[in-house]
């Protein structure tokens, strides 16, 4: 039972990093496709980056691969969204 | 010593989750400021609020106070940015 208890929160683990780690790779799609970029907030991808810097900190201290791998993941995407962030903003930004 | 670690862990925890989570406040303070979202991808936020709630409940599962605390705040300014989404989509979108 509590192996069984433990696979279950792993697959929560691994189901809920998916949704919200590759979540952002809507967001670099569309920029990417788009090529607008005026209405993302370059603040909320700067202190976000930051605060993923830190959970991925804290997965490695708790041993916490869920924590690891996903941030890791996140990370990509999210500076993938600040590079086109500040590629486009120029020629997009009010 | 061990106890010190702990502290640290958690403000650690506790300063990642600050970020991560009021990150989320430029993104709803500059939709509602500019009322212009046609950029920001709604398909993004619906799969990552998804998975917010999927955190939320491994993080309870886990007793882990700095996931439950942190996602449930994320959750709230996410839905705020879909309300935003969805209300002024339709006058900006494409």
């Amino acid at each position: 039972m509590l192996t069984s208890a433990t696979f279950m929160l792993t697959l929560l683990g691994l189901v809920a990093g998916a949704l919200t780690s590759f979540s952002f790779g809507f967001q670099v799609w569309q920029s990417w496709r788009t090529k607008s970029v005026k209405d993302v907030s370059a603040a909320m991808y700067l202190v976000f980056s930051t605060g993923v810097v830190l959970w991925l900190a804290y997965g490695l201290l708790r041993r916490d691969v869920a924590l690891i791998v996903w941030n890791a993941i996140t990370l990509v995407l999210v500076a993938l969204i600040l590079t086109l962030k500040f590629r486009y903003g120029q020629s997009s930004a009010k």
